[in-house]
């Protein structure tokens, strides 16, 4: 059994500073730290430390960049098999200054410049055992062909909505699980009420839809009831790929056979766990960091 | 006959903006690039890829960025077995975000960990056939140490003050060039006139002294009498390293024993060609470039 994902990889250098520099000045960082990005990335990452076996499709340039990206999804005993190297490509890189207080974050980011991975491109061997496909839809035609392809074989989907873009209608339409961050749903006209949450997400076409709503928790919406989970208040400093993190949990439970509400709150836990980290890969726990934090808080935790 | 380098030396990403992003916000860069920098370092970079021999004396931790910065040294011919890994120490970086209209840049940068260079640790094989020693003062104890040991072993002694900083009156004493940036004097309380440049410069003892003053080109000093070079007219796309590569280009005019105008001259022509490109270290022109650049300028080089 394996979870496969497809999507972007990025590799994210994390500065913190004391405030955002003003213009033309000079700010000496405190921390400082590099690392793996990228929602799909993120959320298989997650998935591997939690404990299951994970395979990875996506592209990166023949750069240091895409040299680091894959060794750090591989170090996490992903499979990158299906990474594929396009020579003379930049990587997708971010610098990412997070500020001491308040936590606020100013990125400045490289595009990729690699051709997006192909449906073609994803062969027999990329399906082989594969048990769930994630995917964040950020190359359109891949993930449209992915869904597609994971339907036919009886393979459940999760779709990482992050924003209304090209495809995502009908990728929504396909999926399993839309798992969508609060941007998706502004980009639907959500004025922010649970009913009309409801509204959309029933007219979306995914059977489970959830969106995640940063400290204020999420909002799941499943076989006509919507449950809201709060956020676990922690210290938080960096909330970069919180909601990446929520996916892998989200992905996890979902494997174990875990009810909805459960699964969530799995999920929940696991984001705060990793809001308490500089970064996104970085910050993604261990199962049993989780469990730990559930127990401590009095939560029972289904069997894994 | 090689030229011995001591002091910073660091790991620089650059990445163009089309403005500087407001805080919170994600901005896409143009060009991305990785490359070394530090003051010495970029300078000693110049003379080599001027042509002559070059060893580095400084510290990196032991961190991918250390690793970086000591292969592109190394591929630059340098020798770099004076160049110290500090074990389990964080090498200097700096992520600079350059306007692209303008060129205003605003830097966010990594202190260095690991211990400065000691005394000690510079040791006879540093000396040996130094024909002229480079140092930025970074590093103040080994810095007091290499000027008073290159004095006693007859070796030329070239200081580059950035700033004021303790040990600098010192250095300045002590050392054969002193080539300064404005901040420098500055910070001595210059008013900008050439009349009380003279005068600060007498006093600060080295028998040569320049500052230079970016676009406004520089001001030298020299038994008695004040010398303005104007900087040359180019397109700048990122002054980052042109007080640097200046230095570099000061010191081969030395080394070929120029006259001291046409060795500045020769300065701001390597220092205004580093201009065209983002960064310190990618710009430091090769000897055809400055020698062409001068030619093209209708202006004679002495015999190299
Ligand atoms: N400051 C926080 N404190 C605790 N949990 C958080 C915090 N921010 C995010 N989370 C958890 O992570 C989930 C996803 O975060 P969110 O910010 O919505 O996603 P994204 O990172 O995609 O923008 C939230 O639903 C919540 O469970
Ligand atoms: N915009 C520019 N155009 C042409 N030459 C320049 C420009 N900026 C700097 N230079 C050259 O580089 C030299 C050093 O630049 P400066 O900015 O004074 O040093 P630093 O990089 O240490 O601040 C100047 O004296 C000048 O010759
Ligand atoms: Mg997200
Ligand atoms: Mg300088």
């Amino acid at each position: 059994m394996v979870v496969t994902g497809l999507g972007q990889c990025c590799w994210d250098t994390l500065a913190e500073v004391e405030e955002y520099p003003s213009p033309d000045s000079k700010a000496e960082s405190g921390q400082w730290v590099e690392q793996g990005g990228g929602p799909a990335a993120t959320a298989l990452v997650t998935v591997a430390r939690l404990g299951l076996q994970c395979r990875f499709a996506g592209v990166v340039g023949d750069d240091a960049a895409g040299a680091l990206i894959r060794h750090a999804l591989h170090a996490e005993g992903i499979d990158v098999t299906h990474l594929l190297t396009r020579p003379g490509a930049a990587s997708q890189r971010a610098f990412i200054m997070v500020e001491r207080t308040g936590g606020r974050r100013t990125i400045v980011w490289q595009r990729p410049t690699g051709a997006h991975l192909a449906p073609a491109e994803l062969e027999e061997p990329f399906w082989s055992g594969s048990a769930f496909l994630h995917l964040d839809g950020l190359m359109e035609e891949a993930s449209l062909h992915g869904v597609r392809e994971a339907r036919r074989r009886g393979i459940p989907v999760m779709v990482d909505a992050g924003r209304m873009r090209p495809g995502m209608r009908e990728l929504a339409k396909l999926c399993d699980y839309l798992v969508a961050a609060e941007q998706f749903f502004l980009d639907l006209g959500w004025d922010g009420s649970e009913e009309q949450f409801a509204r959309l997400a029933d007219g979306l076409g995914a059977p489970t839809v959830t969106v995640t709503l940063g400290d204020r928790g999420s909002l799941t919406r499943h076989d006509g009831t919507t449950c809201h989970v709060p956020a676990f208040p922690v210290t938080t400093l960096d909330t970069t790929g919180a909601g990446d993190v929520f996916h892998g949990g989200y992905l996890f439970g979902l494997l174990k056979g875990w009810p909805l509400r459960e699964t969530v709150i799995f999920a929940s836990a696991a984001a705060a766990l990793s809001c308490l980290h500089l970064g996104a890969q970085r910050g993604a726990p261990r199962l049993d960091e989780v469990i730990r934090f559930l127990v401590d808080r009095g939560i029972p935790v289904p069997a894994v």
